[in-house]
């Protein structure tokens, strides 16, 4: 525990680390499984075995605990770009469909979004997660697009896998992923060509 | 009251009707507001100025009364289409916007989302609303793309709005929308000239 001044040490320092991801982990699981209100000290101490005073040292509050636990949503893995942007953002989304599949990621951004309708420190973890999850998208429509361009064309490609996850309650496609990016491609060229 | 056997009078058939309407915008408005834990037949008979009897007449679980209660989202203004494409489309997504800004269609979708992940009525109800806010998007793509197509395409712009409503809590700019419209009509061409 961080109070019994030997944090300098390495093995406390690790196990510190793995105390904050047992127990986020759990609360996450947790929130997405039973909602919001299932987050308290004495059932995430319980579920993922530490005591509550440890818990209650990390995170004052219950506030403290689910913030900390979705800011590791946006922790997602990314393909390493190979500088061809077709084949890389789709490769990017397919990542990320992927991701929200496996991590339950959908059951946690509807928790999160219906959290931070209310609460503007929730609308602070939200607005993390996802510039988190769209800046791998961001950063490769860059080279191809101005500011203003890249803004709508992430929301048309992060749109798109939001909206079918849920919305629609359902994965998008590869070929769905695939058409998508060819339109904002085809888009971006067509209309810088057309109206700029 | 239904059971009173005088439905066939005219005044009596209003008066369901707008029994009906009070007591659904109340159940919408407080599950908005409050969470759909607070939609109870005691608080919205309450709140709406009715007997709790009339109320389990009319529904008698609480999910008939919030399924009823969403149903009603989908039900947005839409305007008279012109035949130009990019015109209507535009005019359509903004009416879109401007409902869910005056209708605070975005709680309620953060609130159907969150109930849809673990109720299958909720589910139903989750697709019907988004197949009626869609609908007409849809059908102005219709005469320009296959079916396949336009489910990406309707994906694209209806994601743009989802995305910027619900994942960055603001509403998207008239040139924002704009700019979505003209990328996917650009790529509906490019595509149909560059890859099929």
């Amino acid at each position: 525990m961080p109070s019994e001044g030997r944090v300098e040490h390495p093995s406390v320092d690790a196990r510190i680390i793995r105390t904050r991801h047992d127990v986020l982990r759990t609360a996450l699981q947790v929130a997405i499984e039973q909602g919001w209100e299932a987050v308290t000290h004495p059932t995430i101490a319980a579920q993922a075995g530490y005591s509550r005073a440890t818990l209650y040292n990390h995170w004052p509050t219950r506030a403290d605990l689910l913030r900390d636990a979705f800011l590791r949503l946006g922790d997602i893995p990314h393909p390493v770009p190979t500088g061809e942007v077709r084949a890389d953002l789709i490769a990017e989304l397919i990542s990320f469909r992927d991701a929200m599949r496996d991590r339950q990621l959908d059951r946690a951004l509807a928790v999160l979004i219906d959290l931070s309708v209310s609460d503007p420190v929730m609308q602070e973890v939200r607005d993390r997660v996802v510039a988190d999850g769209e800046h791998a998208v961001r950063a490769l429509l860059k080279p191809i697009a101005g500011r203003q361009r890249v803004d709508v064309a992430s929301l048309m490609l992060c749109g798109v896998l939001v909206q079918t996850a849920l919305l629609h309650g359902r994965e998008p496609k590869n070929r769905e992923i695939a058409e998508a990016v060819d339109t904002v491609l085809a888009g971006l060229r067509g209309n810088s060509a057309a109206h700029r």
